[in-house]
């Protein structure tokens, strides 16, 4: 069964602007995503405008706050402590890269992580792995809510997470590896945590063994075919977050995007899995929307309590 | 081959007594560790004294800080708040279990993470799953450290972690997952990182068929005799982290100490194999004075560098 991301970002859009429509009509404000854009990428550009889009689409107020590419790595931080004491910015983000000029860590580190929205800094990151409440990051949270939207249970499962990133790779383990400590809407606890993991990456010896023992696979290397049908049991689970480039002359623009697994081999042995393009990816911008929603919420409950 | 702890400890103890004496003959001051304690918890009050006397052993200042078990939060937070700017005391822990009426991950989460000797706010915890130069928490860097001095390699190898504590158990299999970003005093880089990791716990199915297949077991499940001789494959390192109590009419005490593994069983199979006691535990004390010493020089550095 395929695992459609694009039909399930697309249905969580649709309960967001119903949420977000709820609250204007109750007189109370939207919530708002500020987006800090350093210089002019255009990648960086594309991300930041597709971002935007997505705000307006549910309702959210996005604010594009713009650099020049010589911008001092103090003056970033002092935007950034700005915008953690601006009441009406629930949760904003530093599209990265930045430039060489500045340290990322530095200005990500400056973030309260109540307004953490992308949840790369170290306090959210911490707090997540010591099961306190958390702003999970967009790629995590997209797998999660996938898992959950299709009731895939992952309690007592073995899942084997190939690739150790910060964004993906070690947030995933972390959160499918624990109690479940979150609910979250249209999750049940059993699809959050509890499962046996094992984070395999370019030193891993033996992976198709590995890989062969494992009811869950979740591919974020980076790398086309690397999940091949002999390194996978009948009935696995397949989460493919890989998003690679490759050259095909028959396409109008000289290339197509494939993931990390290959599909056509793996996909008639696999109980789920996720295409590319229509998996993970549309995941990713739909849980940036939550997560602003989520920073939001919690704003309003800590000012009623307060 | 025993992996001895308690002589391991004592090396490091006097590594360290020198490394500290170097500094004062330079006319610098003496690193200084502060210890909150609240109440008078016995436990608590013996794990303090012996902290203190452990400083006192190297030549780290130690101050005792003492608060009534009807202390406020917010006192204690304020005293946290004071250490963080004091530019003498160069780290602070508190010691726990708190007093019920007091929020532990509050207090926890206001230590500033440079002087967080623990290793566990939050901000600590992120940095290290992150890669990033942080303080790590007593127990996971006592077992990083005794792997080390042992030159027991992690590249590669499959490690099982059993536990998946905040302190011991999540900590250990984010360090040895990753790539070996830290060099410290004795240790040779492949001993630090790059091992293929399972984290299993009470949700685990099947632990024995997982555990033959490891290389490096890690077990922190608080369960007397959990790991047993038909579960490890011939040559296996096994570190157990485990303190139980169990009932012993033959002991002056009426009890004695043992770990999670079954010793005698395994202790054959086993190319290395942590006592209990007289493994891990007498690493984890060393832990808190390096952390010290680390914090100590990092600060230094900073105001060098300032």
């Amino acid at each position: 069964m395929i695992l459609d991301g694009k039909q399930t970002a697309q249905t969580i859009r649709c309960e967001l602007r119903e949420q977000i429509s709820e609250i204007t009509k109750r007189g109370l404000r939207a919530p708002k995503l500020a987006i800090i854009i350093v210089g002019h990428n255009p990648a960086s550009e594309t991300y930041v405008a597709n971002k935007m889009k997505a705000c307006a689409e549910v309702g959210v107020e996005a604010e594009r706050i713009a650099f020049e590419s010589d911008v001092t790595e103090q003056q970033l931080i002092q935007e950034v402590q700005r915008l953690n004491t601006d009441p009406m910015v629930d949760g904003f983000i530093v599209q990265l890269p930045l430039p060489e000029h500045i340290n990322e860590s530095a200005v990500l580190s400056a973030i309260d992580f109540h307004k953490d929205v992308d949840g790369l800094t170290p306090a959210n990151v911490g707090r997540t792995v010591q099961g306190l409440p958390s702003i999970v990051s967009a790629t995590p949270r997209g797998i999660r809510e996938l898992l959950a939207r299709y009731a895939i249970r992952t309690e007592g499962k073995h899942v084997v997470v190939i690739g150790r990133s910060n964004i993906v790779g070690k947030p995933i383990a972390m959160l499918l590896m624990q109690r479940p400590y979150l609910s979250l809407p249209g999750m049940s606890a059993a699809s959050l945590g509890d499962a046996t993991v094992t984070i395999c990456h370019s030193k891993t010896r033996d992976l198709a063994s590995i890989c062969r023992t494992a009811d869950i696979i979740i591919v974020a290397a980076g790398c086309p075919k690397l999940l091949t049908a002999d390194m996978v049991k009948e009935g696995v689970t397949v989460i493919d977050v890989g998003i690679n480039r490759i050259d095909d002359p028959a396409s109008p623009r000289g290339y197509r995007l494939v993931g990390d697994v290959d599909f056509e081999q793996v996909a008639p042995k696999a109980a789920y899995i996720t295409p590319v393009p229509g998996g993970v990816g549309p995941m990713t911008i739909v849980s940036l929307l939550q997560n602003t929603l989520q920073a939001y919420t919690a704003s309003m409950n800590q000012q009623q309590s307060a």
